[in-house]
């Protein structure tokens, strides 16, 4: 039985940044979430994945205590390419199939509806609202989204924010989703939207934790070797909520989610996750405290 | 017989920003540097002003301890014309009016020639030059530079970096001047040109400490309502010396900075700066150590 259930996409990947290229990635938002939280707990993934996707490719989430029985199998896998510039701060979309995922109904299996923990990562909100309702009595709802949502779906988007502890979402996401360019005047008027916490992505300048009471501020760790941003903002969901579930400190919690999320920059796809171990987490865990004394 | 030299320019600026617009308005790199460094220590400034610039508009900086003996008067004084956009990251320059500051020959008061500090606040590097062997016997040299001088006398930059300890610039500046967009390696070959320190400073994002084994990440104070940018980076360059030729602490000199830089933003000019006292410096000092505790 799963600790987190985690509802995002599967995906198969083209990438291209400035230090390369790589074709047929696997990828998507449950994927990084997943993988990323299974270093601290145990997901259980909800999802769909093509025909063209065999199963053995999933494997090594569940070598990782990743449940997969949320997973469906149907038609063609979605697919995206993406290329970053020079600075690599915002993916360009070059091409999106949507595929299999475009009339996928989400089903919570038996074994996931009493996980006191939710991530609903990046997905058509309509989904992240059908899971939100499947489960009991979910302790913990934390939601990412993206500008494709905001812009095609908002009243959506603000449904499921509504029904959510946690809003996890980038830098520009917040400013385009409360149509205010001042951080500080944007997550304001998402917790006046009900919200106990709003956490602001801002790639290599790190995160920014807003609650009624408290601001923190969370350094992204200096990479001298990013090579590919895509799935860090995932990476860093999946990895807060896993650690979050386990220690219930939402600073300590960032922390290691902006640790994973440096770690999965360095490498194409998942490739560079998938080489550390809970050493090089607690090493550079360490470095992100060193990096911020004074 | 001040504590610290600060070579810059006396400036009469033309701002406007989403928030609103000022006309004359005192600026330039060595009135926002030495008032912000006089919260800590005995500032005296190298510059020159216009005719047209009263010496009354300067007396609050006597006021503040702020020595004028090495500011000439001549012609008509500099002035700038800039603008902000929507994110207020970066000015974008309308107009500059050299005037005096072109044939400008800095001379070093024989009471200036003791000072342990110097700030070589952004000026015409040849300038930089010609202060930093004038003075007997520097402890520490803190040097700024512009995209401008990067761009149109780079070798004058890279000599004054090279008889310098500590660089402080912006991020953009860093990427420029050393030909490489990832910071931390643009950190590395700065320290390889011999200096003992870099600071990039980054705007909303805060600033970066590099040194040979050591990486310090300072937040940037989270402001609701920044106004105008213009001066943060000075005033940010001269708190940081005032504080440190006291301290000789480097993290604490930059969260001091810091914090300065962030009260300036919040105002036209210097309005804001000349409003604040030192128990509001140190609860916001207070607030940046909150707002990083894990």
């Amino acid at each position: 039985m799963p600790d987190i259930i985690i509802l995002g996409t599967i995906g198969i990947d083209r990438l291209k940044t400035p230090f390369g290229k790589a074709e047929n990635v696997l990828g998507g938002s449950a994927v990084y979430a997943a993988y990323a939280a299974s270093f601290f707990s145990k997901p259980g993934i909800i999802s769909v994945k093509g025909e063209d996707l065999e199963e053995k490719e999933l494997h090594f989430l569940k070598e990782k205590g990743v449940s997969l029985e949320g997973v469906k199998t149907k038609g063609k896998n979605f697919r995206w390419a993406g290329e970053y510039g020079k600075d690599m701060n915002e993916a360009k979309t070059i091409s999106t199939e949507i595929n299999s995922l475009a009339d996928f109904q989400p089903d919570t299996p038996e074994t996931y509806k009493n996980a006191k923990y939710l991530f609903m990562a990046n997905i058509d909100p309509e989904m992240q609202l059908k899971v939100m309702n499947s489960v009991k009595a979910p302790e913990l709802i934390v939601t990412d989204t993206m500008d494709y949502w905001i812009k095609n779906k908002k009243e959506k988007v603000m449904e499921a924010i509504s029904k959510s502890d946690i809003l996890i979402l980038n830098d520009q996401e917040a400013k385009a989703l409360f149509q205010e360019q001042n951080l500080v005047k944007a997550a304001k008027k998402a917790l006046q939207a009900g919200l106990k916490a709003v956490i602001i992505k801002k790639g290599e300048h790190g995160s920014l934790l807003f609650t009624k009471n408290e601001h923190f501020s969370c350094p992204g760790y200096p990479l001298e070797n990013a090579t590919d941003p895509t799935g860090c903002g995932d990476s860093f969901g999946g990895a807060f909520i896993g650690h979050y579930s386990k220690s219930r400190d939402i600073r300590k919690a960032i922390v290691y989610a902006s640790v994973i999320a440096s770690f999965n920059a360095e490498g194409f796809g998942l490739e560079n996750l998938k080489k550390i171990s809970h050493e090089d987490i607690e090493k550079r865990y360490k470095e992100m405290i060193a990096l911020r004394s004074f």
